[in-house]
């Protein structure tokens, strides 16, 4: 799965002593770039940086550290991450602009600016690589497993190939989970229409993602295109296509981060319908997935749909609760707003499985949405606490 | 600290075999009552009863039972409430609509009626008992401590009398955590009144507690007075007095119950001050005071004053991350948005404390909120777990 036009490499620089830890996507003949980044009001130095740059310029390197967020670092920080990109840029012949830089790892203390510069040396040395897998580990904190998808489209008889990497869930101490996300295409395709397609799918996808409501201030999703391969990008069809290409491996890197959350041992797939309004649904989907309580049922393997429906009570989400029906699975549990009568060891081996479906329909409207989440689990206890 | 014309009485059900599980207070002569309800959609069938009775007729009982929380159980649930509190008023000589109920425990099961007719007719059989004890055992679940709370406060030279109690942060198989409380006081004071004033205080009392942001279908607060002590509620300085001693005391249970949160092995007190706006002050202290990431760190006495930036940065409260200010206790961790030189060692033995601190400037406004939490421990996915 060679991406026309991208390249990636990755190198121990030293930010986690013993492995990968910095790593380089090169798109020399970058036509298009977009990006979405976090919510959160205090913005990551990386996140400052990347975000003023992308606003006005195609990116063609991304450089990612792991070990290191450089957040809450003031000055300094803005200054390192500037510094970060002008290297990269100086030794692979590109404006400072035209880089962008993203970190995870540690807050609140300085970037280790000489691990950064031997690393860029490295990777700047042989920027021409294709390690995909080295990319994908050096980005990593607490993930257990890497993140990549990859898709090909076709259009018009021409194959186009979407590729994403991801890395979530993860902790390094003392830090917060963090979601990063890359994906790289070989389409030709223009910044607005890149930016539009990435800011619609990563709603459907990266944004319907919890695993512990901590908002990081470290977030980001970029895509850039190397515009290697020809695509009508004017043809409402082929524009369809991509979209739903850039969705498949979206979603798929969404579930891969739901799946690996910290401690998780299973996937819960919240899906909601017959809401009011598209933010009630998604309202309601969220509060279900993000509660401690269903989160520690689901854990137990516990068929406790009472706390999905104190789940579905506790938003500002329109309920009417006699008509509200819970299912978990293909077990109805709850059904007009009463209970249905189950055999609890059934629904209990059901809920033991790897991906558990909770379906709530709250019957009074059309809207729906899907969030997907985890179990609560004393590894998640383990991870944020005993890390010293 | 008999309350002059309130009584207490307490037994065994058998909701939850082996020990106290149902509970009266009897005020005879009440002049006054007042309630505050779960916001949650989905209210437990004692929650619609009681509320619609209080909203018309001063109530002179209140039975609370363990064990079974008489929530999702529809229509039957409504009937088996008003049975409950028609059986109470008929050995009492009261009208049913004099009667409040209040259920915890199981949700989604019938509400076992030949135990609640066999610990009615216990109860009512010696109705003016004072086993104030008897009592606050009787409304427990999984909380470990009895939560009571006491003030007398002197009114022209008479001595006035508000009791509490409460039952919070515990949980049945199947069930979700609850918060009840209940108040009594001997002053004569008429129901508008009480009810403004158990509102206010409620808003800066229970309404600030958080163990694990799942609001339950069955929470309830009410007050009652016996009138049984002259009271000059006309008089701004007592009605002052008055709402101070109901402060006082509605504080107390809601730090009692943050403190015994289920696993928790540690009070976190979370100050906020310099918001833009009341409401912008209590969602970044609820914010702080909710995050796992916070929690955790939290009880593993880690001074990772990063992961409250993010607590405060998550939510839409205006925040200017050049002004924030974040201390632990007496250590400034972070100061006009930089991080402060502090040695981890002292800050962490700070941290070990049986309560915490976390005192946030955001140094935007003048607008100050406080909330209480706890911990967050393998303790709480125990008990949310492992129950079968």
């Amino acid at each position: 799965m060679l991406i026309p036009g991208v390249y990636f490499s990755a190198t121990e620089a030293g930010f986690k002593p013993g492995r990968l830890d910095l790593g380089l996507i090169y798109v020399p003949d970058a036509v298009a770039s977009a990006g979405v980044f976090t919510t959160n009001h205090i913005k990551a130095a990386c996140v400052q940086v990347t975000q003023k740059t992308m606003a006005r310029h195609v990116i063609k390197a991304i450089l990612v550290n792991a070990g290191n967020a450089n957040a809450a670092t003031g000055p300094q920080g803005i200054q390192h991450a500037k510094q970060s990109a002008a290297w990269v840029a100086k030794a692979l012949g590109l404006k400072p602009a035209e880089v962008a830089v993203a970190s995870t790892g540690v807050i609140g203390r300085p970037l280790p600016m000489d691990c950064m510069a031997q690393g860029i040396a490295q990777l700047t040395h042989h920027p021409f690589e294709n390690d995909m897998g080295g990319f994908a580990s050096a980005i990593m904190t607490t993930d257990l497993v890497k993140k990549m998808a990859h898709v090909t489209i076709e259009v018009n008889g021409q194959p186009i190939q979407l590729l994403g990497f991801a890395k979530g869930s993860g902790m390094i101490a003392p830090n917060m989970a963090t979601m990063l996300g890359f994906i790289v295409t070989d389409a030709t395709i223009d910044s607005p229409t890149l930016q539009r397609l990435l800011s619609e799918v990563n709603q459907a996808t990266f944004n319907c993602v919890t695993v512990d409501t901590d908002t990081s201030t470290n977030d980001m999703v970029l895509a850039v295109a190397s515009g290697k391969t020809p695509f009508p990008s004017y043809q409402a069809t082929a524009l369809a296509q991509f979209k739903a290409g850039l969705m498949t491996v979206c979603e798929s890197l969404a579930i891969q981060i739901a799946r690996d959350g910290e401690g998780a041992t299973k996937l819960m797939v919240v899906s909601v319908r017959g809401a009011a309004s598209q933010s009630d649904a998604l309202a309601v989907a969220r509060s279900i997935a993000a509660s401690p309580l269903v989160k520690t049922a689901l854990h137990g393997a516990d068929p406790n749909w009472g706390r999905v429906a104190m789940a579905v009570g506790k938003t500002s989400a329109k309920v009417m609760p006699q008509r509200l029906g819970i299912r978990f699975g293909p077990h109805p549990m709850m059904q007009d707003g009463q209970p249905v009568t189950q055999d609890p060891a059934v629904v209990a081996s059901y809920l033991k499985s790897d991906t558990v479906d909770i379906e709530v329909d709250l019957h009074v409207g059309k809207h729906q949405a899907r969030v997907w989440g985890c179990d609560l689990t004393k590894g998640y206890i383990e991870i944020n606490v005993d890390y010293n």
